[in-house]
């Protein structure tokens, strides 16, 4: 029996719980606080509520909204000297997954200097970071509670993963109401990137029956809900409901880890400006169909989450049924299903292939992968 | 859709995990600790075990072994005293419910000062604690990740319900190998505090998806695996699984409550020297048959978690099966199933309902209690 660890940030989720943001932010004891968010955050509104509420909590405030998607390490840099520059003490981030993962990023520059490189990898960051609240407002990333933070390094053209317990916010808000303001196609590729954090962290070497019963629920929502929830803006069951499936996938990857779909998503998205979800949800099925052997029950499982009739089916049919069931899925929701679609060529198998092998998410993927077989995976969903 | 708050403990679980104590200590940036046990936990060898791994993080530290069953007020402010006199900074526990609770409560009056009476209720605890590590070692009350703390009032003969955020410890630490000290009574008592913590939370009125997940999967857990572990202390497989359905029970009831079988076991548990789980274990069923009717469709969940084959049945057929199921672990562990065994009589009955209404676990039980109620409850269990 192995030594496991569940760490998450406290949570608070549920109608308007935007509202509690300035209030949560000065029971940590913040003083001036940097808040982050892109352009079209602030063009919904999220931002300047963000700084209303600041306002009645009697917080003062810097803003940084230079980020944006697959975001860079030098608006990383960039966001740091506004913190700095302001002497800030505490870091909001309002947005999805880039807006968060840079929030973070400039909290571990803020406190630990250097450059943003010199934290890639696995418990990289050694000096505490400032308190960090992050809202949540696209239901995809899992940002908000996880131990991740995933940047773009210029130079390289490679997404770096950071993983350390210390990216873990204080506080996580999430309010479904701010879901309504997403279009349908980013409802889709985040939507199919919470699907795919789910079946990452369920079959992770990593899992534990605390991260596989939030990893199950996910699914169950997001089989249920993710096609009504791009098919309608003011659905407000279907985004709650994908509201708190991001999140329970989020608390289950952000402790049991991702895999080689995650991998290698992160080796494509550092040189191609597709949507994070819609990489991964291209990839997804032929990730399953190569883990397969690793654990076929679990797979089974994951199938009957997804509710299909698994009885009188056996592993290998209940997991080819899920396979078809993410296609589907994604096919339903206007996901291109080939990367050739969206513009990748045989060329850049290989390069791509030795990259992915180097990032921190393949260290749990629960069947040992080498350069042939990522190629084969690559070559099979050209 | 209201707003909720999910709160737990940086939790580390696994064999051998008790050796991560010291160093985990060390890293909340303890200078000198507070090691609160028992008798019992001392005999057994846990407490030297953790004084070992003070010394070998170099962490200077204090004890106090006074921790009774059912701990009383004096037992507080006596480790508190210990706390001060030592100049301590922080608080390890190391023991069952009882000793983690007294920890907590030293921990208040560390650094608020007042009698631990003045903390009763919910949230009247206004400075930060010192940081605090619960070693867990009887699976049961789930209070090394819980925001409850049980104190008897000895003046008013009375436990004390203190709910407060600011009591989630820091680090939790859940060694399956700790419970093969306990004996089959202590196994069975708090294997079934346990299941009603499961069965409570389940059906709070502040239950959540995420305390869902885990309270299905505790009540799946015990239904499998309390028989055995009562039945033989080297049965790890058992012994495992109790601890994971005592950490996940712990997560689903700290934030989402319990019910009216912990409030009216505090009432009589203020009086009547009997292990917490064993009064919980008799009232359990009754309290279910007269929640019934707030939420049948909860009721056939548990029955379907229980491992009761649901199909075809009514939902008050399936919740009846459910509580026969409870009735029949109970007396299969030797658990008594009436208060009269125990000592309780009639004329106590109606003193013990007035209290019980005031415990805090009541507001969350889902069908609202009179005092006719409460009292009807209790003559059905006499």
């Amino acid at each position: 029996m192995n030594i496991n660890k569940f760490v998450t940030p406290e949570i608070i989720f549920g109608g308007h719980a935007i509202r509690q943001a300035g209030d949560a932010c000065v029971r940590l004891g913040a003083k001036k606080v940097l808040i982050v968010s892109d352009r079209g955050v602030a063009n919904a509104g999220w931002l300047e509520k963000v700084m209303e509420l600041c306002k009645e909590s009697h917080l003062p405030f810097a803003t940084f909204v230079g980020v944006t998607t697959d975001p860079k390490d030098r608006e990383v840099e960039q966001g740091c000297q506004v913190f700095v520059q302001h002497e800030c003490d505490a870091i909001i981030g309002v947005g999805g997954g880039s807006v968060l993962d840079v929030a973070k990023a400039i909290a571990i520059l803020a406190t630990n200097g250097g450059a943003i490189s010199d934290y890639e990898g696995i418990d990289k960051i050694k000096k505490p970071l400032p308190p960090m609240i992050m809202i949540m407002t696209t239901a995809g990333s899992g940002s908000e509670v996880s131990q991740f933070s995933i940047i773009v390094d210029s130079n390289r053209k490679k997404k770096m993963t950071i993983v350390s317990k210390t990216l873990v916010p204080d506080i996580a808000i999430i309010d479904p109401y701010t879901l309504v303001t997403k279009d349908s196609s980013l409802t889709a590729t985040t939507g199919m990137d919470v699907l795919t954090h789910a079946i990452e962290a369920y079959v992770s070497i990593a899992a534990t029956p605390l991260t596989d019963v939030q990893a199950k629920n996910a699914l169950i929502l997001c089989a249920q809900y993710l096609r009504p929830s791009v098919a309608s803006k003011t659905n407000t069951e279907a985004k709650e409901a994908m509201a708190m499936a991001s999140l329970q996938a989020g608390l289950a990857f952000s402790n049991a880890i991702l895999g080689a779909a995650h991998a290698i998503s992160h080796a494509i998205g550092g040189k191609f400006p597709l949507p994070h979800g819609e990489i991964n949800a291209i990839l997804l099925p032929y990730v399953m169909d190569f883990n397969f052997i690793a654990t076929p029950k679990r797979f089974l499982d994951i199938a009957t989450c997804l509710g299909i009739d698994t009885r009188g089916l056996t592993e290998r049919e209940a997991g080819n049924a899920a396979i078809h069931f993410v296609k589907e899925l994604s096919f339903d929701i206007g996901i291109p299903t080939r990367f050739r679609e969206v513009g990748i060529t045989q060329e850049m198998i290989h390069h791509i292939s030795e990259v992915a092998l180097e990032d921190a998410c393949m260290i749990t993927n629960p069947r040992d992968m080498n350069v042939e077989q990522v190629k084969q995976v690559l070559k099979n969903v050209l």
